[in-house]
């Protein structure tokens, strides 16, 4: 099986994905500056994710780069990485609107986690079915795991960071 | 005909299916815990729909793989699933939001079922059009078709087991 | 230059076309068999449209195959059809909420002839380019012609039969 | 690193942000001609925004045909690009709802004017990566330069058209 269809129907839900969040970001009714600021945390929360989506994309990316191969588990572990992807601009949405409260945020950083989960499954699959490359597979794997793994500690880290004053509590 | 076209517009359309259910499930507006479980059945409907669109892009995939030539009657065929599809999200939405209510549990298995009817005749048109390669068209369509058969039995049984209770009122 | 973005800009918008239409069909609240009836005129709409962006599609797919250079005038006029194109789902949900009352559907009709009149533009601008193709341009052009002319005299038919009702009046 | 998928991402995301801006354009819910004409400033910022989107495609489009490689860079370039095109929705919707107010058209303005620098930046990553083609993407950049001149010029004329009547006050 070739790759060219997995990478196209991954750029276009990569590509839907990124560009539908910014629905959440509803134009406010009055057309006073006062109104427009009040859009705030919702933006940064989809900047935050436009840029988790761009991490995303350039991994994806740079995977499939060294794929010969694919295989249906290769095409399943793909499809379970969208899957959490697609959550992902529901997460933001209820982070910004609740000002980055305690459970959206740590709702948005398992999302973040399974991601990460998610792209080392597809790793292995792709090494799997990709015996004779495994060399350069493991070199890219290890890259990409640096990234990944940076990845989840920063979601550990953010969720940690806002539910720690809720254990305090 | 080429079928670079017809593999990179219904990639386009089942990635846009796939990503807009997504958008039924619309965040809560306070950010407690319990109100994310409140999303609980949209999301299972979600998931369930998610795994269905799964399963075609891949049968879509391995039929289209083992296809050289592309008639204006594949290109109808293709579209007329397509057609059945796009009305997944609606049949998942109403169902998701009825906590799997009888009608619109059985009408997200009748669109399932047109969904595998739709799909035997792509195969039927993609066979016509491509007689040399009838032994692979052949072999790849007793493959699906066994994946399909499973699909509809599996339509008629999730309806059946909704269908039922109120037949038996 | 190629054409290949071209059909894969085209290609993308017209999946996204044809599949947000169907968002206008918003799921009902209730689960009852008598709620999902009342959406019918909105899956009619929906229907019509559907399969006029599927003979769009298909008309698109004829045209570029037989182009093989691409200018600047090309790509506006391909832009040109798009934004008619992308006026459909409006011109669809307004007909589907209202019944197909008369305005909505005269805005529906004038929307598929300036539709007609931009696939013609096109085909002027693609036979300009690929001078020395210009016999199967024109052949294409010819039975691509016939096809819009029908689609030209259907839109008037059909706007006709709705506005003659108001005129009589 | 080849450029098809930056290509294809691109595409995709243009393609999503060109057409869901139609659905801001929201159906009347009655059937008369003068509900239809209330949309009309709608209806203008949207023209407005479709032409502007297909400036950039292409721009864009111009630009990576004299591209040959592609680096990390690049990708985050493009990625910056698309984020300020993706918030061009937005800013259309409000101003087309505050019929073209001045708050809302100074956004658009300046959205416009990040778009401008992020293709200059794009510009030279490309030119960077791609060194012994040099000649041809400085002249392509130029032209395109040219262009994108314009575009910022345009967007600082139509700001300030909206802006002084404000300051004058």
């Amino acid at each position: 099986m070739g790759k060219g269809r997995l990478e196209a129907f991954s750029d276009g839900v990569l590509a839907i994905i990124i560009t539908i969040m910014v629905l959440e970001m509803q134009a406010p009714h009055g057309g006073e500056l006062a109104e427009l600021l009040a859009v705030q945390p919702i933006f940064l929360s989809y900047l935050l994710s436009f840029v988790y989506v761009g991490i995303c994309w350039n991994s994806h990316h740079h995977i499939l780069q060294a794929t010969r191969k694919v295989s249906a588990s290769v095409m399943w572990a793909n499809l379970h990485l969208l899957f959490w992807l697609s959550l992902l601009p529901f997460a933001t949405a209820w982070m910004g609107e609740n000002l980055f409260a305690t459970w959206p945020t740590v709702l948005y950083g398992v999302i973040l986690l399974l991601m990460a989960v998610a792209f080392l499954i597809l790793e292995r699959a792709i090494t799997v079915i990709n015996g004779p490359d495994s060399l350069l597979a493991a070199a890219l794997g290890a890259a990409d795991r640096k990234g990944l793994l940076a990845l989840a500690l920063y979601a550990i880290a953010l969720s940690l960071a806002f539910v720690s004053p809720t254990l305090a509590q």
